[in-house]
């Protein structure tokens, strides 16, 4: 298999896109945008063609053939089939900006006609006033902003602004741009702190981070105080939903329907599901449904930068540490329970049961981007790529045709086969998925005034401003299989600053050279990244060397499900063992004093896996179900494991992160028939 | 604690007793009723003093509080709360039956008085043509037999025979016995193969053992037939389930409500649910809901019995087979899933989520004690002690007050704290503990035409006639603590039988004498007892001694939850760890390669308590969720179990019955800080 090199942009567009470079008032780092890094990589860049020639294709038809697109026309009527859903201006505003990043480095004429035919239709659907959502447009008209904890109006009104944002920076066209900017201008007529306003916020955090973007893109502070004006409301007393709801005098969307019906018996569930228990600077644990936490969350880390006096940063933080060290998935999953699609307690991960939303994951890279923007740390780098190549990217097979709502550590032993599915009646998680892939390359770099961090070790070229003045690197990798990295730094003149390489901290050794020469390595890190501060010449080349061993992970005692168990991780991957490589997985053990060898997958290409000593308990000798004094006996084995990302790409069968790992007992163990 | 000895039952009675034993045309052999044995033993008397003394009150009361008893006035009117239950008559019948086991042993002027009112009110329950059902009469009159799936009609009338046949046979009284006489013989002309009768049967068997123990107390064959007739109709096709619904044109009572309705839209699914699927001689595992199967197979037992050449041995083995390999918890518990309340999958048998209905393990007990009766094999009481001091004691609390309905082997880690109830909306767990518990004496023997099979060990004594002549045994033992039993044979002159002790599998050596002469108990045994066959004269002792070491118990590693992890056993007894004697147990493993210690409980009095050495993991320096290449630090422990049946009587915390077991690490365990 080879991959597709993805280096088609032409130069003009480059430019522009250094022209474009914001000057951010919050002082942090920055995002380098999606159009202004070509992915060239070749672990990524198969994976993004997929969504290119693939996925965008195939997310389309499901927009058009499940009604979502012809509902913005508005001929909806009473009585009519399918009805369209709250959701569903989400949905189709998550495919345009996935699209739109996609056309910033592959132009595409058939599929920016269908972007720019979806966006005619937003637009005319777009209400006199600016506003613009097709359910309460004629579904409930008359209802607008009656129902904000379950109806999804914000949220969908975020969705659409993300993807005008997108659109505008990807194609230079302002047609969805200035639909967004009209609605958020209604937006901030209806919300706002006057006695004539509404003070409320959406109970599915998202608009905020839009607004975020909608100001940088713009320049309009009146945004960026939006967002805060919907952040510094939330959890509020008297509580805003709970008064909507004595207002309203019916109950919600959800909460007129099971299961949400009982629920919503007890307001306390709802305001923890929704993160409006508290305000947020009070908030110190992660709670409830874990896409809009990490949404919040994300708002909170961007105004936190652009408003250093706001007080967010140290509330942030504080839940950053909380959910890290207590509620997430080795996997980067978030969210134990499908019973609230969220957070349940402290150490509380099982693995059959893991919800972990993709959008939960996908969540968290925004969040962890924006903590980096923030801090300058590379611990939120490490759990972002975490998340990125686990907990997201088994969000999607490697075909790009079937998705993963929920990505369990294990399946269950007596449960149905688990298996990705081509679309959802709620449909957050596939255009998540390909908006973030498609804007990955944006993930890759973090520029500063004086500083580029390289937080995701990405085969790429980026065009950054540095010192004044123009600055390209080079990077290539064989990351995830390997940990070398080579950057190249491309300047017309001297310029000086810091070229910063996050070090994980999975890593054990970490060599790196600058023109060959070795650098120290121990006295140029802090805060996790080695930080090279110098004059750089054009043709500087940076050598990393992440050493890579086959690992086993354990967890902290404190989490039940793992107790006793070990998993097997490699650099940023983590494995997982599947019954297609282990006949017999399910009464198998990894012996702990066994090391796990790297070795090519037999029937996966290009794929490293894991190779470890196990044993196997034999069931052939039991003649009852229970026995006594002589527990089951074992034969040895050798058991293979594949990055958790791969797995359900075969046959169905058993899956398991974590196995159970034993001391070989010298009375039984190892013995073959 | 001193027990209370069982003995003030007056030999008057006894003399009764021995008269009325019954001659069983079916040659099996047969149970010793309640009040032919008196227990007196120092494990078993002091709790059924408690149900004497406290349970069966607690009970009465609640059959008064809720209405129960009003509810047979039949003054109950549309819109009147409480509306009565399609199953509180059994409520009322199983205390009635419970109550007259205890006054077959133990006069009470004032419990009598209790139950001649019940009686009276069930005799005024009573309709002109013998129906009785409360439900029916007063809720839905004009619907009777219309709903034989879900409604328990039968299944209410099955228990009110077997009070009517309780009560007659403890007190001679013939008030309830006639009501239930009049009752039958209506159902007898309802139902049956002829073209006016009705060609069903319940969907919650019950009725057919009922009637053979009606047959029994009567002699009137006519019961027989109609207990053979509705085992046999069960399954045959078209299945009378769909017909019936058919007829009625309505849902059944619990196909109209949540969760039911959804399941109701699969028909195979109830098919299984209430064993009705198949007939039952071709029914080859157990399915479906717990309880229902239990009281079907135990009729199917009677029956096979009754009627040597009815084709059901067969059947009833096959079924007895496959639970006890594949489907049953080692505390005898039966149905891993709340959702079914029964059977899943072979070696499905998660640990916290276990329904194991304290019901079923009693219903296991029944069928128990007629395979027994069936075959004469020793291994049938192996399992019908394992579930009476495991599963079965479990459901009650050590006062008496509170009772489990549903008995997992492990608390879940984040879930609620497990504790017994007083009582529940659906009550058929506490009744029916109290009437197994208070005719526990006809379970210890059982006696065939020239053998009496010592089944339990049990301090008791009993009367029954053998080669003609009127033999008492003697028992007495220190069992379930130690492995001693004597068994004293007290005669007018002497005797030709067997006397045949159970041998259980779990026992590692075994040894018996005679008048001090020791036996050869390997020549001895047969299908698990060791068979004395002599002439028997006043005063001979028996004395069997079971070796009883606290022994490690494994289940075949088809079973996924137990993987890894180790139960303590000693004798008959299952054991757990409880939070409460060891801090840190969800950290905790036993070491494979400790001895495990019985010593006495230090909070529990006259409880053995075993002793073991293990680990704690510890979480004390764990920065970081997860971490690469260290495992937990360990140190050294000594772990304490308790009985099962004993958990959940102090303070609440955690419990596992499974515990993993580790084989030390030298590197690593054993170290204490």
């Amino acid at each position: 298999m080879t991959h597709q090199v993805d280096m088609c942009r032409p130069a003009a567009v480059e430019d522009e896109a250094v022209r474009r470079q914001p000057e951010h008032p919050g002082g942090a780092r920055h995002t380098v945008r999606a159009g202004a890094v070509i992915v060239d990589d070749p672990f990524w860049s198969p994976r993004i063609a997929t969504i290119r020639d693939v996925t965008l294709d195939v997310q389309y038809a499901k927009l058009r053939d499940t009604g979502r697109l012809d509902a913005l026309r508005l001929t909806w009527v009473p009585g009519q089939e399918p009805v369209p859903h709250i959701f569903w201006d989400s949905d189709v505003a998550k495919w345009i900006e996935a699209a739109s990043y996609s056309l910033a480095t592959h132009p595409d004429p058939d599929l920016e006609r269908r972007v720019d035919e979806a966006i005619e239709l937003l637009a005319g659907a777009q209400q006199e006033d600016g506003y613009l959502n097709t359910y309460f447009t004629v579904v409930e008209p008359g209802r607008r902003w009656t129902d904000l904890r379950d109806a999804h109006e914000l949220y969908c009104a975020g969705h659409l602004i993300e993807a005008g944002v997108a659109h505008f920076e990807a194609t230079g066209k302002r047609t969805l741009l200035d639909v967004v900017v009209r609605y958020a201008d209604h937006i901030r007529r209806v919300f706002g702190p006057g006695p004539d306003q509404l003070h409320g916020y959406c109970g599915h955090p998202e608009v905020e981070l839009a607004l975020v973007k909608l100001y940088r893109a713009t320049g309009n502070v009146d945004y960026l105080e939006l967002a805060a004006f919907f952040v510094d409301e939330r959890g509020s007393q008297p509580y805003f939903f709970e008064l909507e709801e004595q207002r309203r005098g019916t109950p919600g969307y959800f909460a007129a329907q099971p299961p949400f019906d009982e629920r919503a018996q007890r307001p306390e569930y709802f305001r923890e599901y929704n993160q409006s228990h508290l305000p947020v600077r009070e908030q110190t644990e992660v709670v409830g449904h874990a896409v809009r936490a990490m949404y919040l969350y994300s708002a909170m880390a961007d105004l936190a930068g652009e408003q250093p006096t706001s007080g967010l940063a140290p509330a942030v933080r504080r839940l950053w540490d909380h959910v890290m060290r207590h509620r997430v998935y080795v996997t980067g999953g978030l969210g134990s329970s499908r019973e609230n699609e969220g957070f349940t307690a402290d150490e509380d991960l099982p693995n059959a049961e893991a919800y972990a939303e993709t959008c939960a994951a996908i969540g968290s890279v925004f969040w962890a981007h924006r903590m980096t923007a923030l801090t300058g740390e590379g611990r939120y780098g490490d759990a972002l790529e975490r998340a990125l190549y686990n907990g997201v990217l088994s969000g999607i097979s490697l075909d790009g045709r079937s998705f993963f709502y929920e990505n369990p550590l294990a399946t269950p032993s007596h449960g149905p086969q688990v298996r990705r599915s081509p679309w959802f009646g709620v449909a957050c998680c596939p255009p998540n998925l390909a908006r973030l892939l498609t804007s990955l390359g944006s993930y890759i770099y973090l520029v500063g005034p004086r500083e580029v961090l390289v937080n995701l070790y990405i085969g790429s070229q980026a065009s950054v401003v540095l010192d004044g003045a123009r600055v390209r690197l080079r990077q290539t990798t064989d990351y995830p299989w390997g940990g070398r990295v080579r950057v190249v730094v491309e300047t017309d003149g001297p310029a000086r600053f810091t070229l910063a390489l996050r070090v994980p901290a999975w890593a054990p050794r970490v060599r790196v050279t600058v023109g060959g020469e070795p650098v120290d390595v121990a006295g140029a890190t802090a805060d996790g990244f080695v930080r090279l501060d110098r004059r750089w010449t054009d043709g500087d080349a940076v050598e990393l060397e992440l050493e890579m061993p086959p690992a086993r992970v354990y967890a902290d005692p404190r989490v039940e499900a793992d107790r006793g168990a070990v998993a097997l991780a490699r650099g940023p991957l983590v494995y997982c063992f599947e019954e297609a490589d282990n006949p017999g997985l399910e009464r198998s053990a990894v012996l702990r004093e066994a090391a796990a060898t790297a070795v090519p997958h037999p029937e996966l290409p290009g794929v490293t896996a894991l190779a470890v000593a196990g044993v196997v308990e034999q069931d052939d000798d039991w003649t009852d179900l229970y026995r006594r004094d002589v527990p089951p006996r074992t034969t040895a084995t050798t058991l293979l494991a594949v990055p958790y990302y791969a797995w359900a790409n075969r046959q169905p069968g058993q899956m398991a992160v974590w196995q159970r790992e034993v001391v070989a007992d010298p009375g039984r163990d190892g013995h073959q028939d």
